[in-house]
């Protein structure tokens, strides 16, 4: 079973691939050949994305999706009588918005992933950038301005997890490893017991890590199973010994497992509008 | 203008929050009190979630907005009964989807942002470190595998767009600084000419540019107005010499610089269902 999804936006196009993604993910026995149309500035060019779609839709014997953010009347008006299913998120929420509040939008497109104040930029880039200077453990004397700390053995997802947080919700996140020595004797590093109520474990299943360090550094004492699940063990240990915190990111992703940290850790999302 | 909006989720909360702030930021003479709670897992903790929601609501003279993308059919009744506005994206959208491909969704919560497989995971992985080992000129000799080429003169947002096209697109995504030797001999650097079809240049007005490094480095020479001046007249002077498609940066936020260097591209977005 085979269709075609479209996303269409007269911006980035960031806000209905996100939604339509979720949605197309809950059909997972269908294949949906995905085809993305941002920066739709004018009825002109939307008016040939609706021939695509008309095109498309001749050929498929499913119908054909279509998630539109696009703002413009005049270029909704062009998709309503296009053969497919449409979904036009202005028509769906910023109608009944707009009545319920009583109040008229600013009919002109979206702009949460507008650039927004300089501060608010300059927000953005310094919790990017305290993130990358106190990344794997570097510029450790700098702990006291982090929202949170992750702790973790070597490949457990600290970095990606990091820069995510910083990225997409501007979090100050610091990461540092657990070498071999804090693991052997089952204490903390003394500049992590500062802060304590900063810090965040990481875990794994060893037999995954082993095929992540695998990946990494083949058939070395590093990727070997048996150093990956002593390394597993100590770090638990510590984690409930010091009572941090911690999750298993076997089967997470990286919005998982950001998410579940700002959620465990109470921290509020910061977003700029 | 004021009022409460609050964005309800069974996981990570990703989607619903996108798309509600993308919603209220049509509405920008109205001030949103945003409240997140995502991972709700059971209707349990709707039903408190409900509770807040209608106590928010006897205090407030506008109506409260509630996003929500749960799916458990327990938790969404909670919320029908609520004093709010609801938007339930389970019932907007996944019933017309099921009955117009006469299919039925898998009845679980989205899986968008949820891992995918081994495989997924480690090209996301692979983009992010490719990112990382050729941020800033590093490791140029790797440049083949790159699927786009940053280049710009340093603060123009080279760093974040690239570090933002990894982590969300999966876009190996390497950088490179244009410096006074550079700009001076009017000459693109020997490593780039071999390839020119991956180069993207970013540009950003000098007094910007100016405000952004005396953030950085306060009344050096590295900062001063007439410096910023010199490397953005002489960066675009390169840019249309060697015919690199290039944008301004100074009023675009990290999305929109990363989705703008997708579409002038035209590389496919690539995400992980």
């Amino acid at each position: 079973m085979k269709t075609t999804a479209f996303f269409l936006s007269d911006r980035t196009g960031i806000t209905v691939e996100t939604l339509g993604h979720t949605l197309i993910s809950h059909f997972d026995t269908m294949e949906f050949t995905q085809i993305q149309r941002p920066y739709l500035h004018s009825p002109k060019e939307v008016a040939k994305v609706a021939k695509e779609i008309e095109n498309i839709s001749k050929n498929s014997s499913l119908p054909v999706l279509v998630f539109s953010s696009l703002v413009s009347a005049e270029s909704r008006a062009l998709l309503q009588n296009c053969n497919c299913v449409l979904f036009d998120i202005y028509n769906m929420f910023i109608e009944p918005m707009e009545k319920s509040l009583k109040i008229e939008s600013s009919h002109q497109a979206g702009l949460s992933h507008a650039m927004g104040t300089f501060d608010n930029y300059k927000h953005r880039i310094d919790a990017l950038n305290f993130t990358l200077e106190n990344d794997d453990g570097e510029n450790s004397n700098n702990y006291q301005m982090a929202d949170v700390i992750i702790i973790g053995v070597s490949r457990t997802g600290k970095t990606p997890t990091s820069l995510y947080l910083a990225l997409n919700y501007e979090i100050r996140t610091a990461n540092y490893p657990l070498i071999t020595e804090d693991l052997s004797s089952e204490k903390l590093p003394a500049i992590l017991t500062k802060f304590q109520d900063k810090l965040f474990g990481l875990t794994i299943n060893p037999v995954r890590l082993h095929h992540i360090r695998q990946e990494r550094r083949a058939n070395s004492k590093y990727s070997e199973l048996s150093q990956c699940q002593y390394e597993i063990r100590t770090a638990e240990v510590l984690y409930k010994k010091y009572n941090i915190p911690f999750m298993d990111t076997s089967t997470m992703s990286i919005e998982e497992i950001a998410t579940s940290i700002l959620h465990s850790k109470k921290i509020q999302r910061q977003r700029d509008e």
